[in-house]
């Protein structure tokens, strides 16, 4: 595995478990509607870092390109998860941005 | 490809739509928390639906075994989207039960 | 689903389905380590294309850019699989520039 | 996140990085025919894990189910990565052999 890429990786995975946390706790929350966009946005960004985390354990040649639309579905992802009070969007948040910077850091 | 898998493999990959389609058409229903098990349901199927299309199409050691686990998780998603009267819950629910026959034959 | 992803999803579809047999074959061709190149971009492409499926399906706030990239990913396998002789890496890479084809206009 | 399932993930993640960095380096090695079926393997233990992860975290009602087909996927792969001497090989098989141990516990 390249080593450039061991930072990225670790932040991708961080922000595919808070995404997936966020996801379960938001489908669980009394007002689901409320939570739509984040529910939605969730599953956007933990399928779109598990896909950058393999890309870039593989060696992928396409590991930066995936990468910088990486950080732009985080970054989207927590712009919705910061809206939103519960615990498990702030947390889910942090990860995100946290995600967003290691991507676009490892695709610069 | 295995010949063998043709049927099983058009079956999965048209609950795969059904269930994304489910999925997008529940999270923008006013009744979201009604549809929060389908919302579930139709993601867990529709990422083991697109698991089980990948597996048979390269030959996977393990198409057999991927697809009696995707049998099962046809058949919960079916029953659960059956419970719903939305058109897309149940044109869901009917993909569903026919990719679980299918994965079933494959399996056999 | 939105009705203009329609052949999209489908030249993703036969594209998946095309790198993945591709990929099957090579690794069974006496000769694998010619092969290399193209069972690498095999999987890169089948797990591209099954991403756009699914990010499609779902009617994804990021169908386009993730077509974008797929874009590039199909035309990048297309070109490694024509200058292999065998019937499997042409069928493959007829699929990949279809497939290439169709993401472009999709995104456009 | 069910913490019951952390060690299962960790062991998963680690079994996809050891999996996805064999898969590159089989690809790179001179011999490239010898470790067909370690390139196999990798991708079809990779693809499991990373499965078997988002399941986890997301809290799936198959997550056990998944976890039992995991294991049978990792053991057959570290079964035969052991097989070949290259330090990739051996890497990945320890980390198999661990990750089949973790989802056979917790499938338990």
């Amino acid at each position: 595995m390249n080593p450039n890429y061991e930072k990225c990786i670790q932040a991708c995975f961080e922000c595919l478990e808070a995404c997936n946390s966020c996801y379960d706790a938001c489908l669980l929350e009394d007002n689901v509607k409320m939570m739509a966009d984040c529910i939605r946005m969730d599953r956007e960004c933990a399928d779109m870092c598990a896909f950058a985390v393999q890309s870039m354990q593989r060696n992928s040649p396409f590991a930066e390109q995936v990468c910088t639309l990486c950080a732009e579905v985080c970054q989207a992802c927590g712009e919705i998860c910061r809206q939103h009070e519960a615990k498990h969007c702030q947390d889910c948040a942090d990860a995100c941005f946290a995600c967003a910077d290691a991507c676009r850091t490892m695709a610069a």
